[in-house]
């Protein structure tokens, strides 16, 4: 296919923006040569970043704002201040325009999902939205939603994440029938929280509509690759994400001071240096940049804040890879096809992300 | 010090038993001489291994027991079956009994926690058990809990967690006033859930009472050893626990992998043989084996049930270190000194932990 895909990029979110936001535009263009750009932001700082990546120029558009939303702001205060006039937003109006495809910002999450909740609104049948991550496994990549756009869930809502996560799965992986597993602690009698169970049920009534339920798993599960698809609520996820980070983190630690703790090893890394090498980069969060908002009237991606321009090429591969790959479509297809989806009942509202 | 230790064992308990625990408990013995035991269990099968293992005879007893809970036996029918009978009912009742100073399974944990919560009960003021971990960071060892002895929380038991927690780290790590964080996700305005919330609140109040509280703490915090003492609800510790597990196996197979990809990299693996082999022990999970059932009127050590003789000889290490630095005088004293410890109210109760 070569349809060209329009990525709509708040280039003033992120701590490094916007040289880093600019400079991943130039180096994923390189990989993907039909992608064009619409830049919000500060024009007077995003053009002399063209002027010195004079490759985007013909592939890109500038759309000056003067707000900028800062990276701890509180998602209310950044409604208030930022709707229709910050990058941020106004990144995601070009989506609900229809100017751009998919809508992509590093800025701070919570008022991210603020400003896409309130401007994109939930689709219908979906009571609230949830970020997906790509989940690098021992057996290859796999979907874990939701990672915190809403705390607390219901039944309900662990399905509708498993209809979106299962959509999302079938874009990524070309795999028509992604196995989904409930998130879960493993003692038998218990088995969890009867929001869990309750949802584990409808999804094995439901099951082969667009995937395949294999039941409940574990944290260790997550690894493993045991599904394509981990449906959990968001505060576990957010804790389980940052848990595996960290882990990640403190087992490069401990191999590097291994490695450095005798003449011998130092040799030895030496030696395996291309192949330690290929396993940093195989270890780099910047190589799996992106959380993809999930539930909403279109497709907006969260880049890490803290990146640099590999980061961002990343993020931007990825927002590509979601619209070229009708995300959207896929979603209202496993919808139609599920048998029991019921209309969202309406939920406590637990979470900021859902601006009154 | 030379006080004499006894440790009661169900010597049935965990897949590879009666074998994995004698010999464990020979090795614990080498490294602990003034170390007593206790042995629950079927007596035409312990004896045979004191044979094998003759240093034991000296400072070992058998108690006969015909009654053995399996690993997959659900709590309810565990307790039914095995109250006075099982190896590892009576295991738990010789700490009651006072004849031992803490008693050790690798029995399944449903039921150890259900015959340990209905034999010992509960600690004046303490609601409800918690399981604390062990978890190595980059720092120092630290302690998690809830891993799941209890699913769901109120604030109150959280702070319950935090007063046992950090009289297991005064036991531990020599420490007069370990930090405590609660566990939590980080978009700021949210900040969790209204419980963790509240108890954060108590804390604060509390601070200086045997612990210093430094504030909520997220999940990459818990591999940095950010706190000396992590406190959660035990589906949300569960879930942490596996999944770190799982992303450090994940990475050992990475690096596994990566070492074996060319000659060169074989080559260098050699030459860091004895680095690496560090590194493999210092992650072998048999080295920090053993969970701590904590708020009850004892103590009992879970052992991971999957383990060998090696993984039995750190249980067997940490409940007598547990016995040794007198853990449960230390929560008793934190207890006192905590200014806020109000009587604990009465919980729904979502847990098969507390029989009826």
């Amino acid at each position: 296919m070569t349809d060209t895909i329009t990525i709509s990029v708040d280039a003033m979110g992120g701590d490094n923006a916007p040289r880093a936001v600019i400079h991943g535009a130039y180096l994923a263009l390189q990989e993907r040569q039909n992608t064009r750009f619409i830049f919000h932001g500060r024009e007077e700082l995003i053009q002399p970043l063209l002027d010195e990546f004079p490759a985007l120029k013909p592939v890109s558009s500038i759309r000056h704002t003067e707000v900028v939303i800062a990276m701890d702001e509180k998602p209310s205060q950044a409604l208030r201040k930022g709707k229709g006039t910050s990058s941020m937003w106004m990144a995601i109006q070009s989506v609900k325009d229809k100017e751009a495809d998919v809508a992509i910002s590093g800025g701070n999450t919570g008022a991210l999902m603020a400003m896409a909740t309130f401007c994109l609104r939930p689709m219908d049948g979906i009571a609230r939205p949830g970020i997906a991550a790509i989940w690098p496994t021992l057996r290859s990549d796999i979907i874990v939603l939701d990672m915190g756009a809403t705390i607390g869930a219901d039944a309900q809502q662990l399905v509708d994440y498993a209809i979106l996560g299962s959509a999302l799965a079938r874009c990524l992986f070309d795999n028509n029938s992604p196995t989904v597993g409930l998130l879960n602690v493993g003692t038998e009698e218990v088995k969890g929280l009867d929001y869990i169970k309750e949802a584990g049920k409808i999804l094995t009534a439901a099951s082969g509509s667009g995937f395949t339920y294999h039941g409940f798993v574990e944290g260790d599960d997550i690894g493993k690759g045991t599904v394509d698809v981990v449906v959990t609520e968001g505060f576990v996820g957010n804790i389980a994400l940052k848990t595996a980070e960290g882990t990640a983190r403190q087992v490069g630690a401990y191999l590097r001071s291994a490695l450095q703790s005798n003449l011998m090893s130092k040799l030895g890394a030496l030696f395996a240096s291309s192949a330690l090498n290929a396993l940093r980069r195989r270890m780099d969060p910047r190589t799996v940049n992106g959380g993809v908002f999930m539930g909403l009237n279109g497709i907006v991606i969260k880049s890490h804040g803290g990146t640099d321009e590999v980061g961002y090429k990343s993020a931007l591969g990825l927002s590509y890879e979601m619209a070229h790959s009708r995300l959207m479509d896929k979603i209202a297809e496993t919808m139609t096809r599920f048998p029991v989806k019921a209309p969202a009942a309406p939920t406590e509202d637990q979470t900021e992300a859902r601006p009154a």
